[in-house]
């Protein structure tokens, strides 16, 4: 059982049907499969080994997907690169998973000089597009064209099919393994909660190195449906290839769907074509669901909970559950119910369950569980002790069965849809000469779920503006992880008598 | 990942919701598993260990389900028996699974004094229902109320969950090991094609010993539907139990079908809550669709194809191509496309793959395939040659991944849902004195799919009647597998050179 299993059955199933739409290329299931094949030769002629990694940096289109399944084709494993982080954050996490070759897109072409000097261990680099392929690449497209297929290197349930690396900094950046078994798994659960078939057009306008888009990446090869791509999210195009390539399915954050809802002139499309949108991260509020309700009176919503070391979903909240009125209303907040093969608990410190009603830390088994984190061993078994996945996110159990997030205890931050770990955003303004102490906690925000906000104290005699600390993060670390506002102040900030910054009090403090 | 984790996910999300109705007798989720645990506490108190087998001979209802969840909560392996075996054979297999325990309900019972001075393994026997427990039996019910619940002796995805017994007498009956995994593989594939959910009501009228049924037993725990029963099967209490206690959902064989869509009194019943059935075993004719369409509006159909040894679904034809017109008509002599994880291909003899349109053995792999078969290794070996299990059954598939079945490879004929293998009835009639060849095969039956037909060549200076050799069948083998009409004649069979009897040349003769 691997993702290839997937693709076949696809060929099988639909070879005359769409297998993608990126602008005006549009090919078949039984043409990709020719692509993949050949790319698989690519791969294989560059010396790419069984279990060798090979990662991508690129937007979204029609070569990622060939990746996802040309990778696999020869026997090796997907690194998915976040096409948000800085150069440096690059270069950690591509060393990291000893990756022997990389594939970028014509936008990501450009960082290639400021990558290639510090990576170790990537051998070949291919460009797709039809641009200009820079020094020390070569143009996957001509590869492709003068390559002759081979056969699938097929494997095992058990083999891994990618790491997923989450968090941002080296330290706290971790590979996340992942079987094709926990793929397979995650689609099949995907599968009972959206009905994708060979009729789907789902629309790519999550980023496609993100898990939470990954799931219907596989999901909808299985069943042959058609795959077409937003290069990177933006209201109006979204809007647009909704309307003009009849996009029936996609994966959105809350915040994508508020900027779409919002827009000025959603008036002007026509979507009727689009029956459902899953979203996740966080939850929709009633007045945002009203309006997407009002705007896509045809589509129906499914949320799912999960995280990267999860395949990634453990609860979808179905669309019964969208309810705003009638007896299954009220459910809104939840995150959902545990996904058909997952089991979910809400433990103790102890990891003994807890009552339903109480809040404790949300644990789960089952297929979609990750291997382990690549290398860190001591992470691994900290994180998966007792068989669980320890979510490290707060949360409580109704009596049927109703999950509810409360509290992230990593102490993430999610905005937009990215993940941002207050630690990381610390470390940066910390390396600021003024800096005595701070704070990093996620603020409701109306566009952004959470926008990341900073409260600093100051060392007596210093000074410093919210502009100067701003700029001062984006010289260290990703936009989306500098702060968006920063509270500067020159008493201390509150602490534990273990010398931990009180967050809670903090936010007290902002009247949060 | 085994079983269990349905049944905890039912009392997870549904735990005050009914898990079962068995005529007047209802139980919660809770109350369902508390009784799985105490009756787990039963089998562990009579020393059934982990590994360990334990058999039922029982018609349809809720104390058949409580064995499919109790058994694996004690770690021990289900062997459920065909209830329309004779003694001698119920004893064949018993003695083969090494069964130690055995589960019988009232109705079997009275067979106990015919099989316990044959059981060789057997240590414990428990009568279900509230009757008169014979001689060397316990009662069931008592047991469970005087025993405190034990914890679930939780396995992997890898442990066997049961042997489940195909074919008919010793030689040619075979144990067909399925996994925990096969199980849940399974069930999520069924789950992708038939909607279960909390508010299902599932009538298990097809009998539960069978793994057709199975599918769905598993699938709607897994969900937190709702369980009822018809103890066996019969149209009239069938219509009944549908409008009486609201059933949305069945599995039934075509043959059912037609029984029910035929019933003078179909009209005197309200059949709005039948959402759905599913049918397999055998194709639906135009006509008896055009009918139960007409009959039950309301209804959706879904063709299952598949065996035991694939857990059993290996295709399904959705709704879409039930349809009499339209562009996606004609597909109704379809078996349907792969399961969301299963492969399939049609190959030849030498396991190659046939072009589409050519006819070939239907070959599959993936999570649904068999362990093998139980102290079969030679038999096991054969069937899974190269990774694939062979099902024996000639098809072909059509551009769209459609498998059209056009024969029987292995001589099976399915009568009412049952499979008769001719051999096994050959063998019967060859003991009779007078015969000197005989050869049976399938011919098309209004009422049954098939029915089994046998043509009997006499010695010189023999005679015999149908109805006497039907009569000598029967004190053989059991009464569905006997011949239902028989041609007598003087002259030999005609045979191949090998010294086969040409079943097609005859067939022709008889102008099937």
């Amino acid at each position: 059982m691997s993702v290839l299993q997937g693709l076949r059955r696809a060929c099988q199933i639909n070879p005359r049907g769409l297998a993608t739409i990126d602008g005006g290329r549009r090919r078949t299931w039984s043409e990709f499969r020719e692509r993949v094949a050949r790319f698989g030769g690519v791969l294989r002629a560059a010396g790419v080994q069984r279990g060798d990694r090979v990662a991508i940096l690129s937007l979204n289109g029609d070569s990622y997907l060939e990746y996802f399944y040309a990778v696999p084709w020869a026997g090796a494993l997907v690194v998915p690169l976040n096409t948000r982080l800085a150069a440096p954050e690059l270069v950690a996490i591509i060393n990291d998973s000893g990756a022997v070759g990389l594939q970028v897109d014509e936008t990501f072409a450009a960082m290639l000089p400021a990558l290639i000097p510090n990576l170790t261990t990537v051998r070949a680099i291919w460009v797709s597009g039809s641009g200009v392929t820079p020094a020390g690449a070569v143009s996957l497209n001509a590869a492709i064209d003068a390559t002759e297929p081979i056969e699938a290197a097929d494997g095992s349930a058990s083999d891994l099919y990618g790491i997923f690396y989450t968090g941002g900094t080296t330290a706290a950046s971790k590979g996340v393994m992942l079987s094709h078994g926990n793929i397979v798994a995650n689609a099949m659960n995907m599968l009972t909660a959206v009905p994708f078939d060979t009729d789907t057009v789902y629309m790519h306008a999550a980023p496609m190195f993100h898990l939470a888009d990954c799931s219907a990446t596989f999901t909808l090869t299985m069943v042959g449906g058609t795959h077409t791509f937003v290069p990177r999210f933006d209201p109006v195009t979204v809007m647009q290839v909704i309307q003009d390539r009849g996009v029936t399915n996609s994966i959105l954050v809350p915040a994508m769907i508020g900027m779409i809802v919002n827009a000025p002139a959603i008036g002007e499309y026509d979507f009727r074509s689009l029956k459902g949108l899953l979203y996740g991260g966080q939850s929709i509020s009633e007045a945002m669901l009203r309006r997407a309700i009002e705007c896509l009176p045809a589509c129906r919503f499914v949320q799912a909970y999960g995280m990267t070391e999860l395949s990634p979903v453990a609860t979808f909240l179905s669309p019964r559950y969208h309810a705003t009125e009638g007896p299954d209303s009220g459910r809104l907040r939840a995150a959902g119910r545990a996904a058909p093969t997952v089991e979910i608990r809400i433990v103790d410190d102890d990891d003994r369950e807890v009552p339903r009603g109480t809040v404790g830390q949300i644990v789960v088994r089952g297929p979609v569980v990750m291997q382990g984190y690549w290398n860190q061993p001591a992470l691994t078994a900290d994180a998966l002790r007792g068989g669980w996945m320890h979510t490290g996110d707060g949360g409580y159990m109704d009596d049927d069965g109703f999950v509810f997030v409360v509290d992230r205890i990593k102490d993430m931050i999610i905005t937009g849809g990215e993940n941002v770990y207050s630690a990381e955003v610390e470390n940066a303004i910390y390396q600021h000469p003024a800096v005595a102490m701070c704070a990093v906690i996620g603020v409701p925000d109306e566009q952004w779920g959470e926008r990341v906000h900073a409260v600093v104290a100051l060392k007596s005699g210093q000074s410093t503006t919210e502009g100067e600390m701003i700029a001062h993060c984006r010289q260290l670390i990703a936009g989306y992880k500098c702060p968006r506002s920063v509270s500067v102040r020159t008493e201390s900030l509150p602490l534990s008598g273990a010398g931990k910054v009180l967050k809670t009090v903090l936010r007290k403090e902002l009247q949060l």
